[in-house]
């Protein structure tokens, strides 16, 4: 698409979205006119990921989206601590861990897979995802079964330690993979997209684009807030399905898109990436943070939450591990993704 | 064996059976005389296959054997659901799951693995396998963890939605592993049996045989039924490993056979298959089936019937994840089976 | 080191040891003098399962260690089954199953991994290996799901049966491993270190150092127990991981000093062996024994220890299933111990 129209078209969907959130009290009309600033803002990331991916490699690339793409996130999870709505955190977290392993990593392996037989990535990578899922969901459990003969205090400071355990761990996972180990996780068949912008731009592309996708996400969830009220929808399936799904537009945007030109590894990277980061840093993160306002919030989710987060790793983690995908497996994650919607919705 | 020779033996053994059953009302000889004509038939059987898999290769060959092998299961289910008795429809596809995939494939392995010191298969098709059994568990699971804080009509509705999910996905299995990618998944070394018969008649053979061992299958479940009373046995163990056993007569005598003749693709196909096809075939249709008739039955299975399962699938998953077999790994499956029997036996 | 110096240590040490434990009142300086000598006894055995291991393969070698090392788990345990300290003995189980896996293992891979960028083992025995593990983890699953519903006698019987059933898989086992299938699970780099000793005198070396641990680790572990009540710990603490640390001190040594050499697959051997080997044989042999003194034990596990062992298991399962290790993947192993050990701590 030409540039100019292209950006035109940002700024007429930006404007307009602001427009109905600062200016109106329509919520249908603020809801609307979000979810069409956000389809294009999508788009823009979407280039943006592709072309940092072109000059650092689909991992690098990936990473970056997932960052970002958790920033809202960690934003949006802080302002509910603050309020004291742990339950609602907690309910986003673990939307937001299903969400892009099931959801956005299904859509990106059934489209890829509807255009290519089979698309291959790095089995080592598969691999080394596997066991820090399998960290992450020992993490989560371990509290919730010693949390039946504990007192709180003591349930406090076990949450405290896994915490810091978790983002230890998660920075020296940023050290293996790209510094002492890049090469062994490197991309199968990397840098075959054309450049869109220089290096610079690209990156400052991807940034604008993230930072703008966060603030209209935030417009559209307190429109959706409203809505689900009226809909009469509980708190935990608009926090773990509702939110959740808007909030990583980013992700499936960027994933689905490299999933479409072959490059199934840097969907992966984005999808599972995005969940490790929610499991292993902004979970924890947001444990130590509620500690330092004085409102502590502990790592003891629901047996509903540990289900879903145990049965969405478990079918991700048995389709990654060849480091080859295909159409039914993307089918295969969002039969899953349906299963816990609907488990979720009757809550 | 003399082909005329072969057909006598069946035709008096059927004979005799029929006679016990119809004519006679010693249980103890209907059960002895029902015993033989399922030896004879299963042989009869077990040819028919192996002459299909000839034409077909073993994993058309093994879906057919398996279809019809649980077309019987179908059957029988549907007069269990008829008659109220969810818990024993429940208990016996826990049984046919579980003894597919650790006494049928178990044996398989165990004796094709003293003959060949390793029998290799497609990998592929083991991950795959895998897959789907992560979905039939997630399946099972989440109406037991959600219901605890769900009303029955939601536990009904949950139980719809996931039926109809699970019947989707199976289809889409066979779309993908029949047309879209029937390569991907082909036998390693396929056709290297000699026909039995022509290609017809083998398919008719195939049906006819089956159709015989259901039959039988019912006669000897029948006398199974007295003879556990008079032991003692309770529903759940009758339910779940006397009637599982006898049902999977189809599978035993096939996959063994297969196995024998170093083609333990077909019996993995035959096995698992057939495990596959109840967990995401057979159980979402008695869902389903039990709503049209006016005696809705739900999607609930106790945690006896869980862990089962799950304690199957994980061990069956771990040992064909390879794509290759040997006695040992066939005496774990049968191990697991020992543990779980005795476990049912008991309660 | 020159061999005079080093045994004249080794014979001080012993001395010094023996001293405080059988003529001083002093638990301080008892707990001090023993933990010398560990550390020198430690250094000793490790050279001897070295030698060994250059004769025999990293295989035979590293079972050889785990028994040793398990002989003096097993004595232990058998006084603390004849006093009917069951829970003791269970976490006690417990605690080097997950010592094994996690904390030697842990460390081994992780120094292992400074010194090499990646070190690859056998894996078809990593395959093995974790389809054993599954088949420890039902067993010990079992018991516990099914105990809710079953009277204590009921139970019992299970509990042999289970016992009975594992101690001939483990046995079939060493068939399989160094009888029949010897060749498929061999050390992919074999033999490359020198050998320090004589065949004979290696294996007599083994014998003598395993015992001098056992005897010594006792007298610790009797000064831990006393220090631990002036600390305030809790006893399933003390027996899940200080007597289980102490306990492993001889697969430690042997474990990492492999590592070091670059022959991970023989520390694989001794930590996963000794894991296996206490899971299918150390304590299934409990229960029997217990039965045979009159004071019977059943298999049923605490929760705790259960989400302990499963975790552990499925962390340790993930990281080895490729057959290759680095340092973050020892470090994953540490972090899930450390959570487990807090976790512990606090209850």
């Amino acid at each position: 698409m030409n540039p100019r129209l292209f950006f035109s078209l940002i700024a007429a969907s930006l404007l307009l979205a602001a427009f109905a959130h600062y200016l109106t009290e329509n919520e249908i009309f603020q809801f609307v006119t979000a979810s069409i600033a956000i389809v294009v803002l999508a788009a823009w990331l979407g280039k943006a990921t592709e072309s940092v991916a072109h000059y650092a490699g689909d991992r690098i690339g990936g990473f970056l989206n997932a960052t970002f793409g958790n920033a809202a996130e960690l934003i949006i999870s802080f302002f509910l601590v603050r309020e004291g709505l742990f339950d609602m955190v907690k309910a986003s977290i673990t939307g937001a861990i299903i969400g892009n392993m099931l959801l956005v990593l299904g859509l990106s392996v059934l489209l890829g897979g509807i255009k290519y037989k089979e698309q291959k990535f790095n089995a080592k990578l598969a691999g080394h995802n596997a066991s820090l899922m399998t960290l992450a969901i020992a993490a989560l459990f371990i509290p919730a079964i010693f949390m039946r003969e504990l007192p709180p205090v003591k349930i406090e400071t076990l949450s405290i330690v896994i915490a810091v355990v978790l983002i230890i761990a998660y920075l020296l996972w940023l050290v293996f993979s790209m510094v002492t180990h890049s090469d062994f996780l490197a991309d199968l068949d990397p840098q075959e997209s054309e450049p869109v912008w220089s290096k610079g731009v690209s990156i400052l592309m991807l940034a604008l684009s993230t930072v703008f996708v966060a603030i209209v996400s935030e417009w559209l969830v307190h429109g959706v807030e409203h809505l689900s009220s009226s809909f009469g929808w509980s708190d935990l399936f608009v926090g773990a399905f509702v939110i959740a799904i808007i909030g990583n537009a980013a992700e499936h945007s960027a994933a689905v898109l490299l999933a479409l030109k072959g490059r199934i590894g840097g969907s992966v990277e984005i999808a599972i990436g995005s969940s490790l980061q929610i499991a292993l840093f902004v979970a924890p993160t947001l444990v130590l943070v509620s500690l330092l306002i004085g409102r502590p919030m502990d790592f003891v989710f629901t047996p509903f939450e540990l289900a879903a987060i145990a049965a969405g790793s478990l079918i991700t983690i048995s389709i990654t591990r060849d480091g080859a995908t295909n159409w039914f497996e993307g089918m295969l994650l969002l039969t899953v993704y349906i299963i816990l919607g609907t488990a979720f919705f009757f809550v």
